[in-house]
């Protein structure tokens, strides 16, 4: 199903828009747009099954930030990440400030793959400081983060690990951070999605025991997304490519030629966004001195 | 404690020999040398309460490979994985091949503390191998492998991400690797210590609740240690010099100068060394391919 | 010109073949096939300038051995290294020993731009070593190697470093080790190209004041190269985009998922490859531990 | 010689003041001190052949900049910055704008050697710029920059090659980085020495055909340098240690546990220090943008 080759809920309620003959309104689906620190943000609802059904993602609340750098001012980077913090705020849960655990989820070794673990890096981790200097850290949220590793490396699955974690630390919100694929070359590394639905690890794949979800893990899963590839096979898919044309092209990928340096730069974004989202009141500035 | 200021069972047995007056047979301990592959092996034996007190480290058996590169040939690398796999394969619980977890300690960050992650790098995982692929991996011990991340980056402690992950995965050995502290440069990046006494991270801090020992584990811990630094102020004291002089010294470390490459070559060492031990049957090229 | 948009000699004469109507026999243009440590090498000669307008290449020998890494044994990479060897030593000036540059293009900061400067990191260079040690490195060829860096983190352009160099080293051979641009996929990562007609650094832009080249530098210059992207936008063309799609693409890039590893080790075989070219009688094991 | 085993002026000028007897005033040499953003600097000026011999550097201006991190706030590498930049601009020629080559000295694989190279990697270079878009880099003084890399790795000499280039892009002043080697602890990574005398690379070996100097090069060679390490052996003179104590000391170097976090940060205070001295009227901001 070319239908499920994106990541994104933007290009999934664009295909559906595209259908033949006369689509109509999208049902149980609810969208509204406006801007962040400058940045157009989307906020999609998939508010049912109906709705789950006909842009193929789980009901749940999206919200897309346009981070293009085109024309971008020297500010950029902290601009972004005030406005990733500011939506994920949005969807963190109300009951307060519980601790959090960040997940960077990929492979370090694939620059692609690398945003997740890579925006770890550059996330403030607080919880063995809460209890050991509270005269400083007191008011902070508990924050542990951890980078899972991939399957190949570890012997244990990222979903796995996790669970593990949220056994032992149980704490009140997991952040997971991957990196996408997307279906049009357009947005690679100029937007973030954000969506409360959690996330299913090489999703492809389907298994569901091996899923960061509220239903596995017994706690809110946020999901911080950026589309980092188009598989080189939707790409000839979009191109009217047949199956033999697509098979040749098999795990091949399509990325910015300034990937290593894109990637890096959306990491920094994404850690610098989910710590202030957890941590109210703090600054980039603070964020790069409590990082140094 | 000057006692203390050492990881090194030998340098542990030397100090207790150097002290004033006649020290007598060392009480509790007991040592026998031989060589594996080449290399010089001196296991020690700490036998009971009275041992442990007069070195300073618990009961248990270590065996200490020296490695040192003078004069090595150019299969010295394999050769010393092979004295590595050999002697770690006399320490691993005899109820056979259950399936193992592998803990790569310390710093990726900090070259001297990278010994433990590196080694992961170098380690073959197969715990994901062997059901999907009987046929191939039927006959592999299933192996899984992590590096912990440090404290200040993760918001977590080895010793707790370890206890989390074995409640999940059930290992019948854990395997923990780590850089460790000398009291005399001679020995840096020359011998490997192994020990199946487990291991107390930053053990400095004596923080039991997070050793990764049999007690706190549930199950045998194997330690493999290669000494990459000596404290400044440790080489200071050994040279006389006063508490002041030593305070100025504060946390500098000395090492050797090509102390990147050094620890490169024993982390890939080491990794090899336990691939072959937790696999019978294995040769380095077979490593190698199967990191390849 | 679509002709131009491949770095590969191979593909160049399947585009000539490819024309529409009969093409007939390639003219000024002679091929062979063979083996050489079981890997097929087709050695290309480009023979005058009518050869040379066909294929779009300058007069020239050029050799491509096939690395596909499917089915390979253990001992791969070795026997890789041996090949590109064997076919290198062939484009060598006959006049002997005489010192020798290699010199790696590309940007270690884009994963499939940094085969060059990851090769040099693998080649052996004793230019230090011949007169100081002459005992042991008496009998080898002086090499020298550098990594050019580009023009954006420089200022410099690679082919002005080269010549500075080339003036004051005087070297009696250039060898030139280049990441390239294919028109399918199919080849990406898995055959190596060796000519003797130098190369022009990021040739799309004709700048020929800073060629690698024989007229340029006064020395016979042998290119190595491996094919590790094909252009998005070339992609799309061959699929049959029209240009408003192909502008879309931009600098996007196809590359294989695994590039990282791909990269790194065509890089180590190359270097291998290039090393035991340059220095009769050593072997895999010799550069090894060279290295070490 | 222990005078000669220091690379700081200020530490040997008080070698000089702990000579016993009573060592009046240094004779040839004025000192001054003042504070630049904030940081102590220390002017000494070596004015003659006495003061030369007094101290064992050439004569010359000698500005030490303490950046000491101790209760830093979080705009610290900033202000290091403009206070390098403010110190190394009063070094500079005062014929006015013209090209500059920045030499980045040094190993990248052995972390306290690396300051060199990553400076250069934080260094603004424009020379290609200047000509190709002069409405927006007119104004720019033209700016190359390179890594030698190490003999080890090239077979060309760090002097050699800078020599090469100076040959070719004729600039109008050298600015030379390098890790240095202190005395005492007390100044690693906390100070950075400006100086208008060149540089001889490795330089306890002497070799002058290859040091980095007016004579040698033909323009100014202006050297910034950070003090890494203390030899171990020197460490272990001043506490008293004999010559065979000294010996089994070796080549171990004494450096701070976290020497890659912290020469990270110098190596961008000097790249951007650099660059704000070259190009008149630039801000931190806008290095940071131009190194996007």
């Amino acid at each position: 199903m070319l239908h499920m080759e994106t990541d994104l809920i933007l290009e999934a309620t664009e295909l559906w828009r595209q259908r033949p003959g006369d689509p109509g309104e999208l049902p149980g689906v609810a969208t509204r747009e406006y801007l962040r620190e400058g940045f157009p943000v989307t906020e999609v609802r998939v508010l049912n099954q109906t709705g789950a059904e006909a842009v193929g993602k789980p009901v749940g609340t999206y919200l897309t930030v346009e981070t293009d750098r085109v024309g971008r001012a020297g500010d950029y980077p902290k601009r972004a990440a005030e406005a990733v913090a500011g939506e994920l705020r949005g969807l963190l849960p109300k009951d307060g400030d519980g601790s959090a655990l960040v997940v960077g989820l990929g492979n370090r070794a694939i620059t692609p793959d690398a945003v997740g673990p890579w925006a770890v890096d550059h996330t403030v981790v607080t919880r063995h400081l809460v209890d050991r200097l509270p005269e400083t850290f007191g008011d902070f949220r508990p924050v542990a983060a951890v980078a899972t590793g991939v399957l190949g490396a570890t012997g244990v699955e990222s979903g796995e690990l996790v669970k593990a974690l949220c056994q032992r630390l149980r704490p009140t919100v997991v952040v997971a951070i991957d990196a996408l694929a997307a279906r049009s070359a357009r947005r690679l590394c100029s937007t973030i999605q954000l969506a409360d639905t959690g996330i299913v690890p090489g999703s492809g794949v389907g298994n569901a025991r091996y899923a960061l979800t509220r239903e596995e893990l017994g706690v809110p899963v946020l999901a911080v997304g950026v589309p980092t590839v188009v598989r080189a096979a939707t790409l000839a898919a979009d191109l009217g490519a047949d199956e033999d044309q697509r098979e040749t092209l098999g795990s091949l990928l399509v990325t910015p030629k300034d990937i290593d340096a894109l990637a890096a730069e959306l990491a920094q974004i994404i850690g610098y966004g989910v710590t202030m989202a957890l941590q109210e009141g703090i600054t980039p500035e603070d964020v790069e001195y409590l990082l140094r």
